[in-house]
């Protein structure tokens, strides 16, 4: 495992000492040394520091920071420094600027700034990680290697465009076979002529400026978007076959930004070539934890199951926001430990020393521009810096486990948005959330899957609003309910193949004959109109009534079972949630938006059918995680609330480990508080 | 009569073979037989199918597709194809792609995508269209032509800088009169070359992006729309002109969009090009049936009273809104009839079967994705094209009649809302709606008429806020008025001439005499803000009060007298409704814009002083039309609500010509339900 | 002094004769007789009038307007007719016109249409300024100077850009202290070369579009913003110097725009350029009196305590909201004084003659398109204009005085709004408002001041949210302090130095010392978010509690001591307001934003403790200044509510200037009245 490489849940972060005097940086090491911190990510900005010209190379800073970092037991996450390209890059060779959506070449400025197809860009780079892994390969601070800087940008330049026609002419072989899956009979959009193609833009498809997905043809957007995210795993791969040339067994990885589920890229087609998957996280003090929850299982599930690394977090404020208000006291900590409970085996902040200039000098660091140890922050980070000591390795490569997946898929994500449909406000990731939030109440945790996973070793699988079906995609979830699985779908489910072309004959195509319906109409609902659903039968412990949003649909039942109906409207009385007996399995079917109540108890009820129970009986804001390994089971127990809150954790004692105390039976939960339990 | 062509009301919609393989235009052919189809639109977006590069061109598919519909009894509407450009024509010829307001040259995309001062368009759409006449001419399927789609867009490239200037030296001849019309002493614009003159764009006198009409010179704004709206007719010509060189009596038209309310082009000037009048209609399911009602009289007043084509309407839901519910049961049929009871001879759908691809795929259509007759929706559309065939030719040319005409144009359109007015929220189609609104509610039918439209037929002539007064307009309502007729205008009226220079000496300028006042201030209202109106005397049945907002202005008699007065404010007092005896007639106005109940109470009342009864007394929600032919009177009585309503429709018995029944006294009308009466 | 050449409150406005014909010169005449007008401010512009070519001069139009203007008693404020370049300069030099922050190069257009650095513009507006001084240098209609008009807009054009890089190499010679100023080690941002430096855009280092200040590199945005600022004085100072090569005496300024407060130029550093500040005011009817009156206390500031000049006003309503009501009867009358009564010399309107075309035509004027004295506008602006021909000389230079001084700095209003703060809530002028009101609600008129001010000769000096600290400028106020001053500022302060890199160490930088307190957090509020304040002792007539919101700090006190602490939150219980003893004086922290009831009660009792009292007793909504002259003291009351207002002027006799009548004691006020009473 890439893993093992770490001796312990490294701590630590972002560290930029080219940006402060040499003498700030001895009292870096001895306010490191305080708070416990043995990993600092080097070198990610420092691209025009590192190559002032197109000839001259200078590691010099970066040679003594390492030194020191090493004396000081700090090991190093070494930045590969293409995050920014320096300005005389822009100015001698323009092809490393981006083109915006509506044709504007953008000047030199900012950060990931980079054309991914600028010739400029992927020569410099590549030379860049060439000569930091010949550099670094034997240094004993080394790590591992963070390429880039949260990689990606859509850019609309010519060379892009050109790329592009290269791109889909692999795809597709001939026009013939591109022209039928862009459906170009529409709207007299047939090309004779590869260069007659030009890029989805504001300029050309768009239907309302550069920064909406709404798209004249959504198969021609779709491809960019699939193109566009290869183009950066291109350059990534770039530096990654750089630094592997150099230094084979190096750990290589980059952090993915939009906590984990940025649109733009398909991270489960990046995972394959990340030795350990990385994210950065950045969220409110409002923001519910189910949120990141499912973020950080999302990143396990990139990598079936592997660890993987909380790449950044702030400690306290952020600064991009409207308002940035402080984490409150303890809560750092607390969601800290919510990642490592889920898989995380690092604990990192941007940034370990705050900057004094531009634009991140108000985000929060664990030591402030006051300067020392003496700060609120500062003695939280130092606080969580000793216990993850005293931990060690025991939860390295622990696992968690679960029958049951929800399937994650780009390319259903990008198509479900791209406009034209019943309605705006049908959004992938509300949905997944939503699905998600109904096993997180319910303290069951879960795997999230792509479309390659197999399936036979899950009981229960879901694919919420699965838009796209893809060719096999179908047989697959047959098979697996005929072989006694239960699936879960939901409403605008089974529309359209892999090039957003629908499948006649009725929704949800594909899908039709194991859910055993006809969907004949989807009628959407106004943001404040709602629809009332009638349980036709009992279930688990849910209710007689409750309500339902965002749409509706028709069906007809070809063989599946009614378990509740609409009450309102001219469709009063049709079903809403249908079940069909398909082999040994059941195939459930949502067809409409219900409540949070109901989906609860209804997910509830879907899992003791298969036998599937919860971790913990736990009262609302605690949550419950279980990581295991070599027969050690390692349950994580967290009060989110501002309240005491009390459980019984089962009458076999347990040691907590942060405490060392032994516990059982009844037990209170501080606010803010977090236990270990070993069993 | 063009529309004699006709054998009954046709019924159908646009049709797009060329999306499907063979086998399926079989099988449309047996549904278009069980739904009572009898005409397709073909041909609309097709210009890259039937002509593959600058030599090349081939119509096969188009004659497969003809015989066959001739052979199923289905006329064909034929598009010319020119409504999207090839991409092989934009990239040879970019000349064809147009420039938005703010300067960026577009791409390739979409659809209505041809600069209209493009010589390569002007010269492959006239080529096309000839092609066209010269191969179908003889076709017994042909029915009719269909110009491009919904045409209309508005370029800023150095073409269409070009042709404005032309277009300017031919309107004014010298620069004197153009800097005296723009009023170019003002900030200094004098224009001393022709060469000097610039397209008024987001770039040059838009004052707010390029979206708004916002600008900093409405004279010369004004100007470009007017040029605009020409430069299309321009090319509509073209094509026009070239079929009816192959046929000379070819029924040529084009499906005019925004419901018949497109403000860039100016309608009544194009309407005599066209030899049927067409719109397109899409609508919500709250849009308020007066909405629909305004448009189709506004069609059928385009030329001078004679029926019109409802080109395109969903059969169910649309594809572009941020929601998108279905239509309810029902309400299709009853609005398509609703066209018909205002002078439609066409009930015709977007799209007769939908598409698998890109932007459209989720509008509604006849044809859904199941592909078979066992939808809701093909079965209410296979009904009304049943009750159609039933009707025959009996409705055909019949006519509407009224007393009552409203004014509707396009430069006082375009002016009151080119900014810099008392308030952003006068706008022209609210109050026109508004005016008409009162005669709806009252079950009196209205014409709509343009500036050249003859008076002396009319007892009621309205102009709500008539901004620009046309030279010879004032005297032609001073001569109306004079001979008895009544005249109603409001607010913001009589304020500038046709060049959008305000008319010195007192508003309401040029109407001044013909309404017996003076206009000291205009003195706008928040939205949230209202006045009161008290009657000084009794008229009708108006009540004591009535609530007002929007605009309150400062009105001096002339030789008026006050129906009421404003009840609060610094003007208290002053009035705020006048009438003038004016020779044999009456001059009304409102200096304000008042509540519903007082426009619907006082327009009552106004029709009843010139002896204009409704049709019939009905309650709200049921709408009634009368078209007459032969002697023949066809009363259309539709009841818009979900609940049935009850009334009375005469001693005599009529016949109603859907159920075949004799109908006579008091009736009870189920809801969403229509009746034709025959008398 | 400068402003002694007037004989009067000059009464006036801008006129445009060029608009009109002749025979409508001899009317206005007439007209500005019995409006008591006796300066208008002409050739604005006209320059295209003026130079129909590149060779081409004529100004016999504006010969004969001086002439007739001399002979009918009207004084001339001369435009240079620079404030919109003419059509066929646009077209022969390109480089007039300007290009927008995301790289939009504009057409010709609009007006203030030019680039600062374009050679054309220079070129010619200081020729035409030559030329203008040179004729007019002996008219007697001459009084004074108005240059350009509402000068400013941000060009981001090649010329700019290498303009920038001069500019910067002489602000920091070398690009090491250029990289080490702007913290380019951040996001790898170092330059080796000037000419790598581009300009900061939207399409570089702006992070939300053109329109915003959020930026990536406040330093840089920073310094682009002095350079815009200085950028568009030398283009003053061209005509400037042009106009005094000829007239040594003349008095030559140039009319503010933004009511005074507009954003992009730093007026302070204008100030010395200007023979008389001057500016425009546009306001609502809702807008609040402090609105105004701090900016005309602004105004006076600029200049030491100068006279200032009211350059333009609307008589009635404006015409570029979105809604633009009259203004209400009485309300220009006192409005105007309220000018007067805070330092004004002139009160003039835009425009004398409203425009009969393009934008501006419904902009309010003295002389309507009615185009007679009948009016209520014209009527209020007469009765004005006879009034102010009483007063005569009597307030001319006369001054108000103030031991308070409110710090107001460009530098420090840029760099705090330029983004990546704690809130984007926080903004400048929004504290600098409440703070001056708590005083304008107290009736105590306070001086604005800028960093080169003279402290010594105030009691009390206020610097609200002084985020930066300038060199210097903290010893400073320790200087002031102790030696007696008390000084008062607010959250968010001393964070940064003159390039916005923050003072490291701890908040709030170079204040701690002076203010006793070390600020360890910043936590902003939601906008709907309150936390409470807790008085820890008495002080004046203070509440037990107050609300506060939008920041709260967590203050640890270093000498000073806690007037008030927060209520809520996890800092319950630590100062939100404290105070230092400081030397002789007092060092006052507000770290938070109080409600205004606080504000109110906090300012009165800390004016009582410097033994500062108001002016008069008066009641909400009547506002008190005094003006002073050789021993004489114009205190000037004006009631701005709708009601009656009683208050008590004092024993001693006054005289009302206005009235004539004598005055004491117990008075009532009309709604929108004005005294002035002389003592």
């Amino acid at each position: 495992m890439i893993s093992r490489k770490f001796r312990k849940i490294v701590f630590g972060g972002d560290y930029n000492p080219e940006q402060f005097p040499k003498k700030i940086w001895e009292e870096d090491m001895r306010l490191f040394q305080l708070a416990g911190i043995d990993i600092a990510t080097l070198n990610v900005f420092s691209w025009s520091l590192n190559q002032q010209d197109e000839e001259t190379y200078q590691f010099d800073w970066l040679d003594e920071v390492m030194d020191m970092l090493h004396a000081n037991g700090v090991q190093v996450c070494m930045g590969t420094s293409t995050a920014a390209h320096p300005a005389w890059m822009a100015k001698k060779y323009p092809d490393v600027l981006t083109v915006t959506s509506d044709g504007k070449k953008r000047n030199y400025g900012r950060r990931h700034n980079s054309c991914p197809h600028s010739p400029t860009f992927r020569h410099f780079a590549g030379i860049m990680a060439r000569k930091l892994a010949e550099r670094y390969k034997n240094h004993p601070a080394l790590l591992l290697w963070h390429v880039n800087n949260e990689i990606g940008n859509r850019c609309y330049c010519n060379n892009c465009e050109k790329a592009f026609r290269d791109w889909l002419k692999k795809r597709y072989g001939t026009l013939e076979l591109l022209n039928e899956a862009w459906y170009t009979r529409f709207w007299g959009h047939s090309f004779f002529d590869w260069d007659e193609i030009v890029l989805p833009s504001a300029l050309s498809e768009g239907l309302s400026g550069g920064n909406s997905d709404q798209t004249a043809f959504q198969g021609i957007t779709l491809d960019y978007y699939r193109f566009n995210s290869d183009s950066w795993l291109d350059c990534y791969l770039i530096e990654y076959n750089a630094i592997k040339a150099e230094i084979p067994d190096a750990i290589v990885t980059t952090n993915f930004q939009g906590n984990g589920t940025y649109k733009p890229l398909d991270y489960f087609k990046w995972a394959p070539h990340l030795d350990i998957a990385a994210l950065d996280i950045y969220t409110e003090n409002h923001t519910p934890e189910s949120y990141m929850a499912l973020r950080y299982d999302l990143m396990r599930g990139l990598k079936d199951g592997a660890p993987f690394m909380l790449m950044e977090q702030s400690p306290s404020v952020i600064n991009w926001k409207t308002v940035n208000p402080v984490k409150r006291p303890d809560v750092m900590r607390l969601r800290s430990y919510q990642a490592v409970a889920r898989g995380a085996e690092s604990i990192m902040f941007f940034q370990l020393r705050r900057s004094l200039g531009a634009y991140e000098k108000f985000h929060g660091a664990v030591i402030d521009h006051a300067g020392h140890e003496h700060t609120r922050v500062f003695k939280e980070c130092a606080e969580l810096g000793q216990e993850l000591q005293q931990l060690g390795d025991r939860l390295l490569d622990s696992r968690l486990k679960s029958r049951i997946a929800i399937l994650f898929d780009w390319d259903n994500w990008w198509a479900v948005e791209l406009g034209g449909g019943p309605s705006a406000h049908i959004k992938y990731l509300d949905q997944i959330q939503k699905y998600y939030d109904a096993f997180y109440e319910n303290h069951i945790q879960v795997d999230f899957i792509h479309v390659d996973t197999e399936l036979s070793k899950y009981d229960l699988v879901l694919a919420p609003l699965l838009y796209m079906v893809k060719p096999g995609y179908a047989q697959k979830l047959e098979h697996f309910v005929a072989n006694g699985g239960t699936f879960v779908t939901s409403f605008y489910s089974g529309i359209v193949n892999e090039n957003d072309l629908v499948t006649p004959g009725g929704y949800p195509g594909e899908l039709r004959k194991l859910l055993g319906i006809w969907v004949e109409e989807i009628d959407p609902l106004f943001p404040d109109q709602r629809n009332g659903m009638v349980m036709k039968q009992g279930f688990g412990k849910l209710q007689a009534s409750y309500e339902c949003g965002l749409v509706c649909e028709i069906v007809h039942l070809e063989g599946a079972e009614t378990l509740a109906e609409f009450d309102r409207d001219f469709y009063r009385g049709s079903p809403c949630v249908t079940y069909h007996h398909f082999g040994k399995g059941e195939a459930w079917y949502a067809a409409t938006d219900p409540s949070r109540e109901f989906m609860q108890q209804w997910i509830k009820a879907l899992c003791e059918r298969k036998g599937i129970s919860q971790l913990y009986e736990a009262p609302p804001g605690v949550e419950v995680t279980q990581r295991e390994k070599d027969g050690d089971r390692f349950t994580f127990v967290m009060n989110h609330t501002e309240q005491i809150q009390k459980m019984n954790v089962g009458r076999s004692v347990q040691k907590e480990l942060l405490s060392g105390l032994s516990i059982s039976g009844d037990i209170e939960l501080e606010p803010k508080s977090i236990l270990i339990l070993q069993a």
